[in-house]
């Protein structure tokens, strides 16, 4: 039994506000338990400079949290004039993962950028974005389909994340704050809809592990990501039901 | 009759949620109209080096737009490696502002450092700010009650904060976004409970503006500050009762 | 009576050379008692990218301090990396005050950029630096005049600006640096040549301050603006003949 | 057959050369094929402040590349004035695979810093980096040991990494950079001489995976990193035998 | 003949204002044609970090130009964010030069900070920021004498500093702007009272220089230097009466 | 007799390996004594902002230390943000030494970038740094005119640098790192094939030098660079056979 009740295999609490900010073609607040998240995606009709004149759109993504989002406050980024190792590692993975289930010729010259901020951390929040982050950006292709003819749904599948981890020998789905900083070994996932990898990080910093207690890591956070696919289809209802249309 | 239908002094829809954040020492999410702010109050035992040894407190502000809280996406100034102009300004003010109501000595050798994060951008944000800053920062300082022994109660009155402008020759209360941009003149006042300025900003950048219209300006801020109190009162309840108490 | 034993309504003396500065399209020295300010006019022949194409010009302005400006020395803006917000402040509050006496449709695609260097401080330095800014600008204006054919002319008014507060209940006109200090409440005015104001800008960070203290202390601004536009008019000669001519 | 000549399960050519650097504590200079980095170990007699009073020492790492390491230059780090996002991954993660085989305990109040210059690039500069960074740190442990007395000899195990991928669906060990830039599949392994892994990094951005094609490239991988581990044992030679002693 | 109607071996005229700083401990304004500076000395109780514990005193220099110091303006290097290398270069220089004629040990544990801001720039600002700076720190030591008992008077000779060069073949002394954008060869000389070189610095960008023209150069510069000392013991008078006594 | 068993003009072992790296157009790795310097010449057809259509190209040169190139480890300048003062200065120090010897009309409107990068530092990083980097242009250049119709061959004449100094009224031919920290007049010199001085940078920080002094170290300085300039002719032979062959 886990300190908040849960079983070993069980996610956290999920919940999803749909469209909370008024400005942005799409936008989620996305809670895992206490984790909560404000994902926006904003459409610009410009690519990157490396990505111009290619025909192809990209997708950028940026993540931050508040101050005081943790225990103890944290500077902000901004005062500090720099981002940190961790979130730049955080964004360029929140980019990668997204990209892996767009068609960038489909989509066109724009671009989707996906801001993840973080209004109260505990635990997985990289997870977190990546899981709201994908609903956002859901709604903004459906939006701009009104008005941009696709030849073919740029959005190819479902994509979400979990954290997995091992404490005191035993495999953990989806780990808190207080889970993930006794954790001996520390995974992210990313699957999709159909059941591939698009992102395995897995370290063992305080202590090596096992190819059989990777095995454990990978099929628990395999069945925690198709749950969380469930509830992305369920609140995208018939805007996600073009997606990976094609792929089939 | 303006756009959104309101009087001429009348303020938008004013929503306050109290302590939306599990960690700050206290925290609240302030909405005028769309204008959406959350602040948090966290309280630090230390004082920044320019105050070591005197005995007394500090109260700082920082204020942050997420890059989707406006219209189109704005940068983020932690991409940009430094803050504008403009958001040093506002923070610098927000935390001036709280201070005038603060008796740093009662406080102790303490800082309290106000964090406002606008999460959605209509018009308003320093004064939303600063209304609802003063609110985590009276649920801060209520809670260090219970274990500080204050010789005096360190908030000494109420305070907050409303702009005022004047459109087509006419004085308006609580500008909106539209509104703002198409004023003449925009002024940001603060005010405290019994009813005495804390700062006055008025600007005539399109149009330099008559002592008349300052005058009416600053009757309209003053009854719409003194509503504001009110709702402040009024969310506080008991938390409130000893503000001012030794000023009376 | 004061320390420097003027009456609480006397502005300090002040002294204006013109063109101190053999580049600038137009240059002013201005000495506010023993505050110092260069103020320099430099003309570019193009406009900021957010005013391309406009067909209108553009007036900025910059303002620093030599590093021992100031009774002890300051570390330099540029050892730092990065301005100060006070900096910041200052210098947006002097590019949009000149802007309010400006016709930019009438200046042309081009740019005014006021430098405002104070080279001693004693109080008052963004009051100095925007009466100063204003000849400077006037200078250029007038120079550019001989060979661009404005339809109307630029400068819509003269414009100056000076500091009152209140010490011991008392209000004071035109503060220096050990007044500014003891002061309960500090504010700028800025003010146009036919008595409007353009900015006011009071801070009660000590001790708020009540309606009639501020009529006090912008009646005591009015009366200093106008004699200093009058020293403007009279340094400025037939330079100054045409400003505002249109208006009237 | 691979355009290099080698097997699909063949690593580049290893050459190692022991201390090139005159002054530091411990240096290699080490090529997987044309990468080649210069790893240098500088042990400091301080840890970082989060670190201080706890009696145990920190091993920390940075990375960079010489401009022309590359096919085209690249700009530097310091002429950008911060350091790219990559760099910071990477170096985070040097830092953290080298602390998973030490006993910081062990090593008592010092730092050790790991900085791995990247002279030529032609793929798997990070692993070439590891593989390098744990020879340098091994010689300065081993010099620090004649004269400081360890309880326990600070090295827990040897550690060695490689990368693997999947090209045009075939397994492939040791990716140059012309292999690299064509994988669907990228994947960075960090083991240590027990077999144990320690940091799994696979990504998918081109194409997702399958569980089969991931078990395939952590076969090959596995496989790589025993036979890197067999030429560090050598160039170590008794320097070596200390290794992970305590730990059988 | 030279444009200004100079002899080849002439200098322009020099202007020196003491003290036009009323809160310096020593201030110069010094003109070498229409080149400008303004030299403050500020006294530290302070030395910096790599000096302190070791009784002896340091003396460190800043340089910078008003931006529209020069014909056209320059940005502002605290706008950039940091400074440029010519900026670096010359205040690394005016440091050095000046550290040679000081005993830092008989200075004591103390900083004289020279700031050397250009307020017309007229070529030959480097040369006038070390003549001026040597006066604003004669001022200030002589200052300090009252009330500190140096052993031995810290200054230990006189110091000044003009440029050379040559066009069409030939030497000129104190080069002003034009004729610096037109030399082929240009050098900077610093010399102490007792005529040894303390710096030589000649550059042939445009095209190299023979050991004869060299010859020629450095016997211009020390005449020219002789002169500036001259002059500087002129305006220094009895304060300069202890300069370089125990030195003879 | 020196430290190291040298006469006082005596210069150290020099060994220059031609194009270790495989992707520049030029690279050396060149050896003074202890002192290791990658350099490195990138060929790129654009040429700075400030250059643009004059039909001319640039060189330009950018320096760099490896952290534990010394003694004790430095900090990155990528790390700290900024490049040093000292970088600065040997910098803009290298690219115009090597721009007085190149015809940029004769090149083109390319730019060859040299990159030096410091494996290992023994006193004279700079001298060492305009020495290799001669020959990887000489190398570039010469590449070049395979494919580019020179009308007349862009390099004008060879060129190399060495320092000197004096330690105990002796002087010294190009100093190691314990001489140079000895040194009370420290000197670099650049010259060229035909014997005329490019830059000659002389400093006495710790004691001002006499005339003869200087004379002596010049001497010495001609001597050590023509030495070192047939050592560039016997590494590049016919490759240099084009060097200053229009000068003649």
């Amino acid at each position: 039994m886990r300190t908040d009740g849960r079983q070993w295999n069980q996610l956290r609490q999920v919940a999803i506000t749909m469209n909370p900010n008024k400005y942005a073609e799409g936008s989620v607040l996305i809670e895992f338990g206490d984790t909560k998240v404000i994902c926006t995606a904003s459409v610009e009709e410009r690519v990157p400079p490396f990505m111009k004149g290619q025909g192809k759109g990209w997708i950028n993504a940026e993540y931050s949290m508040l101050p005081r989002a943790t225990q103890s406050r944290n500077q902000r980024e901004s005062a500090r004039g720099k981002l940190t190792g961790r979130t730049m590692e955080i964004q360029r993975l929140i980019g990668r993962a997204l990209r892996s289930v767009v068609d960038l010729q489909a989509l066109g010259e724009r671009t989707i950028m996906l801001d993840c901020d973080v209004i109260q951390a505990d635990g997985g929040t990289r997870t977190t974005s990546i899981t709201g982050a994908f609903i956002a950006m859901a709604i903004a292709v459906n939006k701009l389909s009104k008005t941009v003819d696709y030849g073919k749904y740029p959005i190819t599948d479902f994509l979400a994340s979990v954290s997995v981890g091992v404490i005191q020998e035993k495999t953990l789905l989806d780990l808190n704050y207080e889970e993930d900083s006794k954790a001996k070994v520390d995974m992210n996932v990313v699957m999709t809809g159909s059941g591939k990898f698009v992102e395995v990080q897995g370290t063992g910093e305080e202590a090596p592990f096992t190819r059989q207690e990777l095995d454990g890591l990978l099929g628990a956070a395999e069945e925690g990501i198709q749950s969380l696919i469930a509830k992305q289809r369920d609140v995208l209802g018939p805007m996600g039901s073009r997606i990976g249309a094609s792929r089939i």
